[in-house]
C-alpha cells in the first residue's frame, strides 16, 4: 500500500488519457480548455456518489470508477447528447496508489468506450466521495427533455428494470458474481440509444431513482398522466427466478440504480422506432401510454392498483411534522 | 428548523435564478442545455469544499455559498475566462430549509454579480460537502495557461496575499469581524482582471494553495525559474499589524486561500498593464521575475533564502517510506 500526494493522484488520472482533438488544455492547469463543435448545444450534468449512500463501502475501486462514469453518461443519454468531456472531483480520506489506479482504470475503460475524455478535476481530502461532471453536445433540434411527453404517446423503457436493485440486495447479503450483481456493479449507459432517440422520442428520462419516482417526475414535468401496465414490464428471467414475482416487481418499480432510459414516442413514429431498436442489444419494451391528466397510474390487468406496499428510494425522507 | 426532501432543496436552488438568454433548459431535468457563443473556447473547472478541510464547521451557510462560487470563479479568472454556467452538487447529512436558503443566497449573490447562472446540479445525502463546476468562455487567442511564463517576464500578484490565511487562524482563535477574517470568509474572485489579462499576460495561476506552492507549479509547468523578492510582497498593513512581520510573511508565502492571481508579463507589455491596472481596486504588485532554470527562488534583500521554517499546505502529506 503506497500513499500518494495530490500531484501523485493527478499523475495517475492524467497518465495515458486518450486525447480528443478538441481538448486544447487538459489536466494540470487551473481549468481545462476545450473547443466546442460549431452549431451544437452543450449539455451539462453532474452526479455525486457518496460511500454508504450510493455505493457500498465494499465496492471495488474499478467498479466505483465505472459507476461514476456510467451514471453521468446516463444523464447525457437521457438528453440525447453525445459525450465529450468530464471533470472528476475525488474526495478520499487518504490516497492509496493501488486504489487510485484501480479507480482510474475502471473510469477510463468506460469513458474511452464512449469517447469521453477526463480533462480535469480536483483531488481533496475527505470522506470517500466521487463527483463527476460531464459535458456533451447535441444538435439544437434533437435534445430530449422530460417535459415533452404528450397525450397519445407510447411509453417505452430500455433493458430490464429491477435487475440492478436486486443485485444490490444480493450484494448486501454477501452474494456476488451473477448477472444481477453485475448489473448493479457495472451499469451500462444507453449512450447510443439516447443519441438515436433525439428527434424521434418526444421525452426521455433515466430511471436512476426507480421507475415510479422517475415516471412521476416525467408526468409532472410534462403536465400529463402516465399509465403503465404492470404485466408489460420487462422483468428479466433471472430477476423473477432469483427474487420471485412480487419482489421482482417491487425492484423494477421502486428499486433504482438501473440507469435505463424511459421515453415517450408519438404514435406516428413507433414504426421508425421499431426499425432502429432492432439493433439495440438491451432491447426496448412498450410499457404504457400518455393520457391527459396528471400523475402515474399503474394497471394490473387493466385495473388501477396501489403502490402502498412498495418502498420508494428517496435521498431525504420527507419530514412529517 | 424545517427539513426538506430532495425536491425541496432543488426548488430553493431553482427559485429566482436569474435567466441567461443562453440557457435553454435549466434546473430540473437530467442535465442542463446551454448554447455556447460561436467561435469561443469553453473553459471547465471544478472545486470541492469539504467540511473541516476547506472550511471550518462553524462557517455560516451564506459564507459557504459565497466561497463555493468564489473558488470556482477564481479558476476561471486564472484562465482569462468569462463566467457563464455552473452546476452545484451539494452533499448534506440532512437538508434544513434555513441552511439551504442561506447557502443559496450567498452563492447566488456572488454568482449574479459575475453573470454566472446555476443551471443544474445534484443533491445527495452525505457528509457536508460542496462540489461546484463552472463553465466559462474565452476567445481562442486569449486564454491564459500556467505553462507560458518565459525568461525575462515580470511576475505580478493581485491584492494582498496572506490576509485570508491569517483570517482563518484568527477565526480558529475565536475572533471575527475584522478585515482579515472577512478576506477568508468572502474571497473576491478576480474575474474582471483575469478577463482583461487575456492577451496581455503570458501566464497566470490562482494562488489558492499559497504563493510558494502555486509559483512552484507555474515554474514547473513553464520550465523556468521564478525569482521572488520577499521585500516586494504586498503585505497588507492590517496583516503586519495583527500578526507581526514574520507571521505575515509566512501567511503570504504559504498560507493559501487567497484566491488572488499571480501572472507573468513580458517586458514590452508592462506599460500597457500599468494603464489597465489603474482601474483595479485590489491593485497589482510586481514581486519578481522569470529566469532560465527551474524552481522557485526567494530573495531576501537580494540574497536567496530558505523556506525550511515555513509550513506549506498540502492536501495529502507525502509518504516518507
Amino acid at each position: 500500500m503506497s500513499s500518494l500526494d495530490e500531484a501523485g493522484v493527478i499523475d495517475i488520472i492524467a497518465r495515458g488519457e486518450p486525447p480528443r482533438h478538441d481538448v486544447l488544455l487538459g489536466i494540470g492547469d487551473d481549468a481545462a480548455v476545450v473547443k466546442p463543435p460549431p452549431g451544437k448545444l452543450m449539455v451539462l450534468a453532474v452526479d455525486t456518489l457518496n460511500e454508504g449512500i450510493h455505493f457500498p463501502a465494499s465496492i471495488a475501486p474499478c467498479d466505483l470508477g465505472h459507476r461514476a462514469v456510467a451514471v453521468n453518461l446516463s444523464d447525457l443519454a437521457a438528453m440525447g447528447a453525445t459525450p465529450a468531456w468530464a471533470l472528476l472531483s475525488l474526495s478520499m480520506p487518504a490516497a492509496d496508489a493501488d486504489w487510485v489506479n484501480g479507480f482510474v482504470a475502471g473510469a477510463r475503460r468506460l469513458a474511452t468506450r464512449h469517447d469521453l475524455a477526463i480533462v480535469g478535476g480536483d483531488t481533496v481530502r475527505g470522506p470517500l466521495s466521487v463527483c463527476m461532471h460531464v459535458v456533451g453536445f447535441v444538435e439544437p433540434e434533437r435534445y430530449l427533455a422530460r417535459g415533452n411527453a404528450r397525450p397519445g404517446d407510447a411509453v417505452f423503457v430500455t433493458g430490464h428494470p429491477g435487475d440492478a436493485s436486486a443485485g444490490l440486495s444480493l450484494l448486501q447479503s454477501g452474494e456476488s458474481g451473477n448477472r444481477l450483481t453485475d448489473r448493479f456493479l457495472r451499469p451500462q449507459p444507453r449512450t447510443d440509444i439516447g443519441c438515436a432517440l433525439g428527434g424521434v422520442a418526444s421525452a426521455a428520462i433515466d430511471i436512476s431513482d426507480g421507475l415510479v419516482t422517475d415516471l412521476r417526475r416525467m408526468a409532472s414535468a410534462s403536465g400529463v398522466r402516465l399509465v403503465i401496465e404492470l404485466r408489460d414490464l420487462p422483468l428479466s428471467d433471472v430477476l423473477v427466478e432469483l427474487q420471485g414475482a412480487d419482489a421482482a416487481l417491487a425492484h423494477a418499480l421502486a428499486g433504482g440504480d438501473d440507469y435505463e432510459l424511459c421515453f415517450t414516442v408519438e404514435p406516428g413514429r413507433e414504426t421508425l422506432l421499431g426499425g432502429m431498436a432492432a439493433d439495440w442489444e438491451c432491447g426496448i419494451t412498450r410499457i404504457g401510454r400518455v393520457e391527459e391528466g396528471e400523475g402515474l397510474v399503474l394497471l394490473q390487468d387493466g385495473q388501477p392498483t396501489q403502490l402502498s406496499s412498495l418502498r420508494e428510494w428517496r435521498h431525504f425522507p420527507k419530514a412529517h411534522s
